[in-house]
């Protein structure tokens, strides 16, 4: 029995169709968890499963699911990503990996029949938060039993509606949520666009991803004093402004010292009350610090919190934090990485081992599977925008990495 | 015949009864330029101008003039300053030097009898913008020619209405602006608080003025790439808000080497999208720029564009800028100054000599007269807020300086 194949032109056919649901112009695509748009993506999506011969079914969050039962029974192998986007977003970011597992399950049904180990393919139902703010990865948190019926009720889109209403809008019940819990997943590989420049710079397709960076995210507050900018001697005043700019650029440069894959940004800043004429009271700033590595990422947080305490001190400002958010890093798993090496090696698809430095739903699939992940080329790094493109061989040659590497996990 | 007295009570009554004209919770006060508070206002100026028998009128953009006509006619001395205020303000920026003239005039009068040279006190309409953004100085602006008829049709409030539309609500006719010009005026003498800390560092109530600060203001535009915060190695970044906070720290701190009087100010800031987890393609904020030193200020400005052109290059950023506003430093009249010093020797007045910082309607008047100033000790030194404060015996010792000035100019 001769290996599988992948068929670029379908491949190209599922992405350029499900692109139509939600298509904002050109190569946009604004598909939103829970809208029309997402309603038409999620019945397309069964409907593929369903003519590649997988079992279909939709879970309670609404994520889609399609299967390929095993022989042996026990736990299963799942492939998959988000099928909802950024607004707009392109037509790669989280789709491509749902659709790379419709083809992969096709492919391998196909070519060797029933697996000994079950495997399924997903699209999850949420993970840009586009259209909830704090619902991040509601599928797969879901999965995990980490979405809670209580939680529906608070959450809140930016145009003010709660996430309960929106599901029951699409006929979900948010009551149900517990039932899209899963015990049974032994690994989640997700194949993703790599939204970085790192393969395009070295000249590769993909990439095998060995972790995904841990993330932490500051609100910070400098309080000093409002002051007549002309009126005001320099040597007199407490200027936030001032232990900002020394802030961000510190943060910022000891990242840079760091070297890959430590970054540091500082995204938003507000100066209150940002008039031309006056010292500000306040200034408000973020800082977004990632590292992959568990042994080093706090001692990147720590060297950020111990810039801020010392120029806040020496400049007599009043400084303050909140974290939003703090993802640890999520490694993954050797034996997985292992089959997927050994997959790019026999099909001849040159790769490269990065960590992603975007956060994945696979961060929260690896509470409770082993994980890991794929990349496929970006060109220029780029995504959540409609000009973010993976070329069809790039594509083709990341599908080939995950469909042996679950040939490998389940047959 | 004895030296003029000034009485504190009568000072202490015009101020508490002037801060009732636009009263804003407590000690703040809100007077903009042709409210109905301001109407009150500039009727209470002419009143109490009349009850001095001052010689009492307003001109054609509704500034209030009281005149004592010298006995050999010729150039007119005046002292004044504005009768607006910030929403709110307090009850001491601008209207004190309004008030301390007709005080100063009403003493010379009694004590003296006629002047030799004309002397007249003004109450200036708008010096604060805080109505209409682009109408500073409209009332000295108005004196010196330079408010045209054609202008009052363009200037909008922040809340839509022309400045026409309400000159004509309180019975003002736009087209008669050119009416206020002046060419009769020999010397402008304005007495403001200082707005600054350094007579309250230096433990003195008065300040003569040798000069107001040139200002440039700059709005600033540095284009880089935006990109995400996690994927995007730091190595491969163009990041405005590295190049911003290294401008920023850069500027502020030129200014602290150089020392008082140059002060520098980044008051405020917008990244473009304001995402945490995006690394912004666009920073926009300002820099004001002060010195009064007519040969220093433009090696400020030098620095400051010199050290945004090299950091814009060197980190691959597109930087441009806009200047919003550009003051020469205006020099104080070495004749009046040496009144000044004279009058305060004479009185008792301990006084330094120091450069306002902060714009005033004498940069104006410059144009047309020969110029100085007084500054009284602000508490804390603030400004601009309800919480401004001078006390009453500061602000007799400069109305005595003023008073004793006009004395030795026009007697």
């Amino acid at each position: 029995m001769g290996s599988f194949t992948i068929d670029p032109a379908y491949v190209e056919k599922l992405i350029i169709e499900m692109a139509e649901h939600g298509s904002d112009g050109g190569t946009g695509v604004s598909r939103t968890v829970y809208s029309p748009e997402w309603v038409g993506a999620t019945r397309q999506y069964a409907q593929w499963c369903e003519e590649a011969g997988l079992e279909t079914r939709h879970d309670a969050v609404g994520s889609v699911w399609g299967r390929l039962n095993g022989s042996e029974g026990g736990k299963a192998f799942v492939t998959g990503s988000h099928i909802d986007s950024q607004t707009p977003g392109g037509r790669y970011d989280g789709i491509l990996g749902a659709l790379a597992g419709i083809v992969a399950l096709k492919a391998l049904k196909e070519t060797y029949g029933q697996p000994r180990r079950t495997i399924e393919c997903v699209a999850l139902c949420e993970e840009e938060n586009s259209r909830f703010p704090t619902a991040q990865w509601w599928g797969s948190r879901a999965i995990t039993g980490r979405t809670t019926s209580e939680d529906p009720e608070l959450v809140r889109a930016f145009s003010g509606e709660t996430i309960a209403e929106a599901m029951r809008d699409v006929g979900l019940d948010p009551a149900r949520i517990p039932e899209a819990k899963r015990d049974d997943i032994e690994g989640f590989i997700e194949l993703h666009i790599e939204q970085g420049p790192i393969l395009e710079q070295a000249g590769l397709p993909v990439a095998i991803v060995t972790g995904v960076t841990g993330i932490r995210h500051y609100m910070i507050t400098l309080n000093g004093q409002q002051n007549h900018a002309g009126a005001f001697p320099m040597d007199m005043r407490r200027d936030p402004m001032a232990g900002f700019a020394e802030i961000a650029l510190g943060v910022i440069d000891t990242a840079h010292r760091w070297g890959r894959p430590a970054v540091t940004t500082v995204g938003r800043v507000k100066s209150i009350p940002n008039g031309i004429a006056v010292v500000p009271g306040t200034v408000e700033f973020s800082i977004d610090a990632r590292h992959p590595d568990p042994a080093k990422v706090e001692g990147l947080y720590a060297a950020h919190e111990g810039l801020m305490r010392e120029v806040a001190a020496r400049r007599g400002l009043e400084l303050s934090w909140e974290v939003l958010n703090d993802q640890p890093p999520c490694m993954s798993d050797p034996g997985i990485l292992a089959h997927m090496k050994a997959a790019a090696e026999k099909h001849g698809v040159p790769t490269m081992t990065m960590a992603s430095g975007a956060g994945h739903d696979t961060q929260q699939m690896a509470r409770i599977a082993k994980v890991a992940m794929i990349f496929v080329r970006s060109k220029d790094g780029r995504s959540h925008t409609p000009d973010e493109f993976s070329s069809i061989p790039d594509i083709v040659e990341g599908i080939k990495v995950l469909t042996e590497t679950l040939y490998r996990l389940a047959y």
